[in-house]
């Protein structure tokens, strides 16, 4: 059988690879990038679903409109707002099946095969395998631990003239890294003057562990003239509510999200109604900030007890910013004192003392770092987490 | 903003405008493509969302395999194993975002920009649209009241070498019509020969009203050499349990299989967990033999009602054939008499008297037949049947 030519674009096997590895059991998984599903409400979930099924019926059973279902959209928009984008309206939101769709509409909508695309590296893997699929060739801008350097960015999108720039500004993945509003500014005014969609992916912004990050860019974007027209906010529920729902959502300007509306169509009609009355039901009874409340204090807590026992085991062989929120570490084998410093050597010994994590390099779309790692502290306990860490330190040797 | 050219090659405006006559309040409306979700049973939805929220917590609020739940798989596999495709195993199939995003999914797969595609014409217009995104150029085999014409089928097969060729061989939509059994051996033959990739999509073949339809391609597949390596079934839970739970299945040769489950990762990761529980335990709780006898009857008596009323109201100058299960009666204007042949304008005339349907053209990929027309009697009973058919009647003039 003959594929398409955009499947030669993908090259999955670094993935398949790493995922091999952590079937062993008794192994500490640090390498996952999933959140805890126990800290998700379940009773809550149920509530709503009940909910849901008993005075929605018809809705929560039958198709529904693409753009997504209205008290949903609704739900969205006020949760957007209380976050300082003050100004959007339900009718410039659309639901989507996980932001991850998000990512696969627009591309669906902006890339033509040749086109070009700045991600950050490292970025999320799935969103650099998305954009590839639709022919996109992805540049890379490099980040600090403020976030993606916006005076390369600003030369790379004059020099390329990108159909799109995809950026996790807050928490990012993996990078744990957040962008500072001084940054986040001069990225909106350049969307604005060089006319370059800009995507922010936001889906861990809520998960900070102690003062909430700078506004959104969705946010911002009110107080930066004409940059609106180019921006895209994805959101997710899949972090903060349930992955289990696979619901996200979508802030664009008229035009794109009408296109994106027909893409979606054509892609799976609408998001799980059963879903989306349930999550529009779970909103609506105002638990979210409870919930949160829990999953920002589990979080910062094992953040908290990971960042310290890599720096009580490690020193100065590894490298690191701690992260204000989300659920990664990441992290920079120094070499120091003539420790190793290839980062997937690391892991297969680490594997070999029963602890995992991921090493950077797949994370990258070009000029890769292979010092680097990611480490998730999210789905480990206190005790876990410095066994892990201690397996790490004897792995390191 | 400069979209990507795969917009280009859609067409929307046609459907937008049809939908927009369907808010006139009073109407009764046989334009709808839609199940009746008060058939759903909905008690036993609630019941299986309950179970699976209680019983498989973590797996109906976490992120799941991107091939889909293997208890939901298992369940689907026993299902087409019942209807006598014995051999499949739960590992050939996969869980989609509807039968809709299997779709999106194979054409993704297998479709570079001018690519050949065969559909029937007329056929399911998503599924037209669908491929057209991914730059297909759609050729249209013509059906008769036996489903595809076979003999036409291969000479275009010959002449074009298309990437694949997309049917919906039992009550299709919006045909009704069903490809004979004869026929069906034919298609599967062809697909080994001439080593074409086939699509059966079958939403409707569980929706018969007297008789079981013929084997489905899949199961037919296993007394064809050769024929399952290019045949691929998409299977839909939308029109037989619940849409809302927005859940279809793709079972495909393991090398097609493995690619969409690469595409359906970059997609949406996987389809929600929450519906996928659910319609699990749906299914493993025996509720859905009841379910299909229910639907099949109230559907058997719709599409009798509307048969016998276009029958009785227009004569001659309707032509059909009466479908024996689906959502459909496809129907041509004869002109008998003198009356009007155009189905466009006859619907206009329709809308004025409080009665819509579909007319055919959008339905064809090309060479369109205008004075053909879909009418669905899924969502009315029989006196609103009686009542819509009456102002049919009264709009031919």
């Amino acid at each position: 059988m003959t594929f398409a030519q955009r499947l030669d674009n993908v090259e999955t096997s670094a993935i398949r690879e790493l995922f091999k590895l952590l079937g062993k059991p008794g192994i500490v998984s640090f390498a996952g990038g999933f959140p805890d599903v126990t800290l998700c409400d379940a009773p809550g979930i149920t509530e709503a679903a009940n909910a849901a099924l008993k005075q929605d019926t018809a809705a929560a059973l039958a198709y529904g409109a693409t753009e997504g279902y209205m008290p949903l959209r609704e739900q969205l928009t006020a949760f957007m707002r209380a976050k300082g984008a003050t100004d959007v309206k339900a009718e410039q939101l659309i639901v989507t099946t996980g932001s991850q769709q998000g990512m696969d509409l627009l591309a669906k909508c902006m890339i033509s095969p040749g086109d070009k695309v700045i991600v950050e590296g490292p970025t999320f893997l799935a969103a650099i395998q998305c954009f590839r699929l639709y022919g996109a060739e992805v540049i890379t801008a490099p980040i600090d631990a403020d976030g993606v350097r916006v005076d390369v960015l600003e030369k790379l999108v004059e020099q390329h003239q990108p159909k799109l720039v995809y950026l996790i500004p807050t928490f990012g993945n993996p990078s744990g890294a957040t962008l500072t509003l001084e940054r986040r500014r001069r990225v909106l005014e350049m969307a604005a003057r060089t006319q370059t969609l800009v995507i922010e992916d936001d889906p861990y912004g809520d998960l900070y562990f102690d003062a909430p990050p700078p506004p959104t860019l969705l946010a911002l974007s009110q107080e930066v003239p004409g940059s609106r027209g180019y921006l895209v906010h994805c959101g997710s529920l899949s972090k903060i509510l349930s992955a289990g729902l696979r619901l996200g959502w979508l802030i664009a300007p008229p035009d794109l999200l009408a296109r994106t509306v027909m893409c979606k169509q054509f892609s799976d009609a609408n998001s799980s109604t059963l879903a989306q009355t349930t999550a529009a039901q779970y909103l609506a009874a105002g638990r979210m900030a409870a919930t949160l409340d829990h999953a920002r204090a589990a979080y910062g807590q094992r953040a908290r007890t990971m960042c310290d026992a890599l720096s009580a085991g490690l020193g100065d062989r590894l490298e690191f910013v701690r992260p204000q929120g989300g659920l990664f570490v990441w992290a920079r084998l120094t070499g120091a004192g003539g420790a190793l410093k290839d980062a997937k050597a690391w892991n297969e010994r680490a594997v070999a003392e029963g602890v995992a994590f991921v090493p950077g390099a797949p994370f990258y779309a070009s000029n890769a770092d292979p010092a680097t790692l990611r480490l998730s502290f999210a789905t480990a306990d206190d005790a876990k987490i410095r066994e892990g860490v201690h397996r790490l330190v004897k792995a390191l040797g």
